[in-house]
């Protein structure tokens, strides 16, 4: 038959998916009935590493989404714009159409499912979240018969590996990025992924798929890594914990609000996160009565990210040549609703806090009443030493509302022994 | 519409998929559409955890199987026979069959596909490895665009408790199964688990999936753990190894044969299998371009299994909501040649050796000159302590062909200087 596809982009993403593509021995064999038809790209006269015929490549991006051949468009050249538009257009056209756009799909999700549905045809996003790892189909199909309640990811290599060097290293975060932005493994411009943007981006698609709704990606709580210092690593390194950047959704039961977010977390050494290092990602998906399972593996790269891209497109080819008016329940977008978000203050969770004193007698005892005084409980509090004058003391909680922990926190900043609290972190 | 199940089997996975069934709110909503139409036991009389009416419950399980009704036949009974039989009628009879049943797959698997596929119906087996992690349809699907070249497994909970518990206390191999059978955790008969023969049958399954060819169960190389001694994981643990019930399944490259196997093995500390402990279960896939992906959980128990099952019964709902006569090429088994297997003696490994020997000067000397003799180059030679009379000496080598070990092995037997080799392991 030969399905043909019309690739938009041919940066890293889109190359890697060409090299697989066009090398598909020893691959399932369904892949050799794939014809790369047309790809868009922004220069002809740039050099490729692929080889691609003239015919095939093209500045017109939309002549690709509105030509009658073309099956499946392969949405992989990021940014909202003009990705969101030919994606709508693709599909509006009756094409399927596979994206690796994270950003695109957390932020429009709504418009592009309903016009997919509209259109009968599918959107895939393997690649979106996890790099390689099949995460997407999985919590689609195999996972949605339980209950989930909490999906725990570290779905950012970039900062994954500035954690991991901070911890192996002792060493600064800035001085960490400025040497992963020499070595390519941060962007000149770290925003989106130092702040936790695209970690909000996947975790807001990530329980969108696990708990079946729609999430506002502005209810997505988002803390970066820049405020993680060395000191704090070292002390929790002491205290049992290593410091990620985790994406979290959670649950409690399946008619409460649903808790989404990104921020550094104190994670026990002995949890199966706290080893995936560098720029590995893992999923830990939690649901009854499945009770744990995770998913390993390379979060970015050329050939781990075209992988997922062209799991997708392989679903797709099964699609067109079973070639049925019926719609897969299994690979439809079946959510209307937005899933109700819980604000932060309600979050149950423990805490994590540093803080400089002055070296009064009694100073442990304030602290200890001023949590009391919110129901806050401790775990631990700890005067781990010196900083010039200034005694620093750590304090872990027990689980407590995270609303009553501020309250406690906003007294004690009034106590005059407090110089100032410079960490502030949650602990799983 | 109303899919309508015939159940074989209630024992902990029948009860467990029953029980998920019964409950269906907050789970993917096709589930609702199911109906438990039929369940096949052995005695009516017995009490069950779950309320059936009796209408549903039979103990011919023949009449379920050729049930004109009955849509999707769920093998969860396990041993050979009558499993075989029913599932073979059930799949003539037209219906999908779902079943954990890893054993007849194992050894079956050639007929059960060829009739599926001749009656253009589906076998789904998710349950079969792994518990409830998803890994079957992954490597059916998202992974199957990549040249997988190794599959690495963790995929016997009970040999890895005992391995992990005979690590952590120190403790005799004997000893921890004696506790393990009385918690539960072993079987009275250990066999299929502690000689690996459960592994193998589970790497059979994940290396035709992986490597698209049929495997002989006889081709696989299967070595248990019931050698592995206290005395060899506290060495390993000094030479930064823990040692691993594995099961392997290995391409170098798509035209070499396959080298397929179960044995304890020595794996590096920092490997993502060495920190899989207790009961939990772990894949580790390696392919081209992915790199490493991992699916890690727990790898057995109802609740997981349930889930396992229920998944594929999930994914033929849909396929019987679709309702198309053409066979779905992600679903369908394709493969009709038997893979080529590798003979042991053609492996290339590191070995781990463990040699008593009298105390005379140039011992290592000579055990250096006989591996020299037949090419085996050593990683490391360590001259560990006494035991009574005799001198301990831990061997680790690099990269060898198995053959050539064995011959380099039988030379050093014949000296007078060796009193014995308790121990022989593969290293990672």
């Amino acid at each position: 038959m030969g399905v043909k596809l019309g690739i938009l982009g041919l940066g890293t993403v889109g190359t890697g998916t060409v090299q697989l593509l066009q090398d598909s021995a020893g691959r399932h064999p369904l892949l050799q009935e794939i014809e790369i038809y047309r790809v868009g790209v922004r220069s002809l006269d740039k050099p490729r590493v692929v080889e691609l015929s003239t015919e095939v490549l093209t500045t017109d991006l939309e002549s690709i989404v509105n030509d009658p051949a073309v099956d499946i468009v392969v949405e992989v050249m990021g940014g909202l714009e003009p990705a969101r538009s030919l994606i709508l257009k693709a599909l509006s056209n009756g094409k399927h159409v596979v994206t690796a756009n994270k950003a695109a799909i957390a932020r429009f999700g709504a418009e592009i499912f309903t016009t997919a549905n509209q259109a009968g045809v599918y959107v895939m996003l393997e690649a979106a979240v996890g790099g390689g790892i099949p995460v997407i189909q999985p919590l689609k199909q195999s996972l949605s018969v339980n209950r989930i309640h909490t999906i725990t990811g570290i779905v950012n290599g970039t900062t994954n590996y500035i954690l991991t060097r901070m911890q192996t290293e002792g060493s600064n975060f800035s001085d960490v990025l400025a040497d992963a932005q020499r070595l390519g493994y941060a962007e000149a411009d770290p925003t989106a992924d130092v702040d936790g943007l695209d970690a909000a981006d996947k975790i807001a698609i990530l329980a969108s798929l696990g708990f079946g709704g729609r999430i506002n990606l502005q209810d997505v709580y988002t803390e970066g890594i820049r405020q993680v210092s060395k000191t704090d690593i070292a002390y929790a390194e002491k205290l049992g914990f290593v410091i990620k950047l985790l994406a979290i959704a959670k649950r409690d039961t399946p008619s409460s609000p649903l808790s989404v977010r990104v921020h550094p977390t104190l994670v026990p050494q002995a949890h199966p996160l706290a080893s995936i290092n560098g720029v590995y990602n893992a999923i830990l998906v939690e649901g009854e009565p499945i009770g744990q399972v995770m998913f390993f593996g390379p979060g970015a790269g050329a050939g781990a990210t075209a992988s997922a891209v062209t799991s997708d497109i392989l679903n797709l080819v099964a699609v067109l040549k079973i070639n049925t008016a019926v719609a897969n329940p299994l690979l439809a977008c079946g959510h209307q609703e937005y899933c109700q978000i819980a604000p932060m203050a309600e979050l149950i969770t423990r805490f994590y806090a540093r803080f400089l004193t002055n070296d009064q007698p009694g100073v442990i005892g304030k602290l200890g009443t001023c949590f009391g005084n919110y129901g806050v409980s401790l775990e631990s509090i700890v005067q781990t030493g010196f900083q010039g004058e200034l005694a620093e003391i750590v304090v872990v909680t027990h689980d407590v509302r995270e609303g009553n922990f501020r309250q406690a926190l906003a007294e004690i900043r009034n106590l005059s022994a407090i110089e100032s609290i410079p960490s502030l972190l949650r602990v799983l």
